[in-house]
């Protein structure tokens, strides 16, 4: 089966978007980004949804973004709670160029597998207004891969999959159930409590817990 | 006077580009990556350039591409000696994706810094075939940034600047020469020997020195 390179943070998201190319027949490799992030947790679930998904490979790597600061998910800012979701205003958990930080690492592992296949679990619909989960910008990213690459002049053209891009938190809820996913091995909170796993009340927690009850479900996480 | 991020690397190329930038009126906020290259001493190299440039501030991070291996420069694989140089064959020395992964790395810290220029001493004349040092990688990657960035969604466009993509090695160096550079403070070789600067023999060693030959000069690496 060919290889992808999948972006597997702990999350809901990148699990099932994994699992969904999985079931498209890819062996999966996950690469896990260590960018200094507050919500440490998301680590601890990557390995247990790594094994999870029977993946060939879990690169776990280190990467000082919060060096450079200015988001509340590496830095000294407070992580918005109870505040609206309006994809229109990007929130102080924006961090700059994450993904294509995390692209560009996926893209040179790939290349160093032998890989043209890349996953990632973004979302522009239930989402907090990145504009790194958007359409225009993973295209903008296959045809930089096709430029950056020693494949890539050799020929090769690179597929960033999205399989969530266009889906409803529920909708991917629903999707990873069919899957026989279990959520509850994931991590979704930025801001988890001392013990706690979920906060409840920053934006992941938020768009999780309307997914969960759109698709009329009890999230996991919540029911052990 | 605006900034500009400029990745360092303690060579040569970057120290010329960043003068050049420098000179046209920029701050310099210089960005230096560890990526677990074996040329270590490029990092010293780095640190001795920032300095003399006098650049607002210089951010070193580490970037675990050694990890991942399948470079020369990362992983136990030999660094090619006097071996043709020909920019049509991709050596070894390639590290997959790296300068996608150092741009991306930059525009983070612009966005941070309210920066939109970034600076990368790419040469696509005198150099090793390397993708990820082409002019048509560039331009796709100022397109990415756009799409990429909550600076780019509120209407900002980065510019990568390349003041040297299309000069030769021989034309860089009198480029520095006249704006006051002093070549002895950088290292170029991959492979330097114990207590050595350069080994002479890489693809590295070898352009700087047919460059430093063609310009009339005598590196001041080699002199002291």
């Amino acid at each position: 089966m060919p290889a992808a390179v999948v972006l597997l943070s702990g999350g809901l998201d990148s699990y099932t978007a994994a699992a969904a190319v999985k079931q498209g027949g890819f062996d999966l490799y996950a690469l896990t980004v260590r960018y200094g992030q507050r919500h440490v947790e998301e680590l601890v679930a990557a390995r247990r949804v790594a094994a999870a998904l029977g993946v060939v490979r879990h690169l776990e790597i280190d990467v000082e973004l919060s060096r450079m600061g200015g988001s509340a998910l590496t830095d000294d800012i407070a992580v918005p709670k109870d505040q609206p979701i309006d994809p229109a205003v990007i929130p102080v958990t924006y961090v700059p160029a994450r993904n294509t930080v995390f692209l560009s690492l996926a893209l040179g592992w790939a290349e160093v597998v032998g890989a043209t296949d890349l996953v990632i679990g973004v979302n522009a619909l239930d989402y907090s207004g990145y504009p790194d989960c958007r359409p225009e910008f993973i295209r903008a990213f296959e045809t930089l891969a096709a430029l950056a690459t020693k494949a890539g002049v050799e020929g090769a053209a690179f597929t960033v999959h999205t399989p969530l891009i266009a889906l409803s938190k529920a909708e991917i809820i629903r999707l990873g159930l069919s899957l026989g996913l279990d959520y509850g091995l994931t991590h979704s909170c930025y801001d988890p409590p001392p013990g706690g796993r979920a906060c409840g009340h920053c934006d992941s927690c938020r768009l999780r817990a309307i997914g969960f009850a759109d698709a009329g479900v009890i999230d996991p996480i919540l029911a052990s």
